[in-house]
């Protein structure tokens, strides 16, 4: 991969744009040296924001666009009518390959109608999935679909698995990354249809993905499996669960540093320890849902996150490009399509 | 209620049965002043246990049986073969009017299978839910169902709704509890067909039941609502994933104390603090898993609970009987009965 890699970024989409998609590029562009970014949206605006980072100005191009997208905006409506908006024309950059990937921190729900619309999904996947990557006790795991297909059969669950176990590879380096299907137990005849046959079909011999077997909810912050696999109201479920625990736990601790003097005094000699526990569960560091699926690659930051966070969402999609996500993907689906076809029952 | 409660041991279900069984009694008995016990199992192993506790010994009958059910036994089995369990007497009692509510820290699966059969399911009542309480960051709550059933419909899900506010108040002293469904978004129009079928049921006029409507995983800790109702599926994976995050967080706080010397001087300040942070977090507080549902009371502690943690699942279902909860879903049931009908759909 020579040439510098272009990132088209929707600098109207998210809480705090364009300011934090500037500085967050500005910060992307110090860590990756190989990288030029075209901002998409109100060039009023964004030329003195750009303007502030000399010696970067040069790798910045600014493509002016009076429209965005509303937050609250309801996908089909976006689709329809933002056609010229700042989101929509930085994916079709992507499409028209002007861009190499995009990083949006807009309306989820409009970016991947307008994704899906303008890159089509990619050759021999079924369904997009939303994956995250996610702090566990060994270390980092990616998770998917969180929440872009409700109900999924076998043969999606099968995709999601080696859409994830590829995006392991690319984005957190893992060399043969483990995977396990989310489920109620871990005996073989637990769950419903669709993880039953999933299972069937990722243990068959010759199958590209490195299958664990089915995992439970605690696996998921045990780290038992690199590349947790379910459907999207399963993952949607345990990924909130999950946040909503971490700050309850947060809070008890906290609170229980409140409670006394001696608590107190505590608290200040563990201060700069804390601090690095706080850096460590900062979602910030886990910023981008990555659309997988897409025959291209498209980036969702959190819509209220800053610079940084935004910074690491651009990272995600400058690895993937980098590390060759999609030809991945294309050799793990001919070595699935080798494989025996999925048993009748897995639909 | 008069005269004293009459509970029902399963002493041979667990790990460390039946020591902790009869531990956990005792600590019961003098927490519960109007209580007496049942024992059911091996007499030669229970009679110098019980002997133990003087005082409450008159409060302690034992009932002999040398079977019991074994921990990897398929409940199918279990029914079968266990006719003259520890388990299954114990259970019997209570189908007999022998006993008030069983305790059983034995295989779940064959408590549920055995407590169905013998018990039968409350009239009006299709499926069984178990239910356990959260700590959340404003207290305590309940979930419910935790994987007795992976599939539910619209009628389920009110039913359990129902369950769940009638426990919240007997066992948690809620006035008034308030009763959310777990989806995957808070709009109206989000989620399958059995969520958006029993929201609407809930909202009709006259509904017995407080309904705050639609919730996400993160209310869980956040403890947005007194009772979180899902399928069964979709609770254990949310109730297991709560579990893993807590300890992942707990973990990483007790690393970063060990992290450098002014972070270990820290801790000895605010260990005490910590220390009330743990039992705060203690999953023995929240032990009992209720099987609801069912014509009488039956509660699974843990099988590796300590006797604290058994005396706390016996508190759960003294509370159950004492508070009336089978006569407050019989009128509830009535109440929802003279609801106008589920729309068709809603099934």
């Amino acid at each position: 991969m020579t040439g510098p890699v272009i990132v088209a970024l929707d600098a109207m989409g998210g809480d705090h744009a364009p300011d934090i998609v500037v500085q967050g590029a500005a910060i992307a562009m110090r860590r990756l040296p190989n990288t030029r970014f075209i901002l998409f949206g109100d060039k009023a605006r964004l030329d003195p924001l750009v303007a502030r980072h000399k010696k970067l100005r040069e790798r910045f191009q600014v493509h002016h666009t009076d429209e965005r997208v509303a937050d609250d905006a309801k996908p089909s409506a976006a689709l329809r009518a933002g056609r010229n908006s700042s989101m929509r024309l930085a994916i079709d950059a992507v499409g028209e390959g002007k861009a190499d990937c995009v990083v949006s921190a807009g309306n989820t729900g409009a970016l991947m109608a307008m994704a899906r619309f303008s890159l089509k999904m990619f050759p021999g996947i079924d369904r997009p999935a939303m994956a995250s990557i996610l702090p566990s006790q060994r270390g980092e795991s990616v998770m998917l679909d969180l929440g872009a297909n409700l109900e999924c059969d076998a043969e999606n669950l099968v995709q999601f698995a080696l859409m994830g176990e590829m995006f392991a590879r690319t984005v957190l380096g893992q060399k043969h990354p483990s995977v396990g299907l989310l489920n109620v137990g871990s005996e073989d005849m637990k769950g419903h249809e669709a993880v039953r046959g999933a299972a069937t079909r990722l243990r068959s011999p010759g199958s590209p993905i490195n299958f664990f077997g089915f995992i439970e909810g605690d696996d998921i912050g045990a780290g038992t499996v690199d590349v947790v696999v379910t459907d999207g109201w399963t993952g949607n479920v345990a990924l909130k669960t999950a946040e909503g625990t971490a700050r309850l736990v947060t809070d008890f601790f906290r609170a229980s540093f409140r409670h006394s003097l001696t608590a107190r005094i505590g608290y200040l000699f563990a201060a700069s320890a804390l601090a690095k526990l706080r850096k460590r569960l900062d979602p910030r560091q886990y910023n981008g849902a990555v659309f997988l699926g897409l025959n291209g690659i498209a980036v969702k930051s959190h819509g209220g996150t800053d610079a940084l966070g935004f910074a690491n969402a651009i990272g995600v999609a400058v690895d993937m490009r980098n590390n060759g996500f999609l030809d991945l993907i294309r050799d793990g689906l001919q070595r699935l399509k080798d494989l025996a076809p999925a048993p009748a029952s897995a639909n």
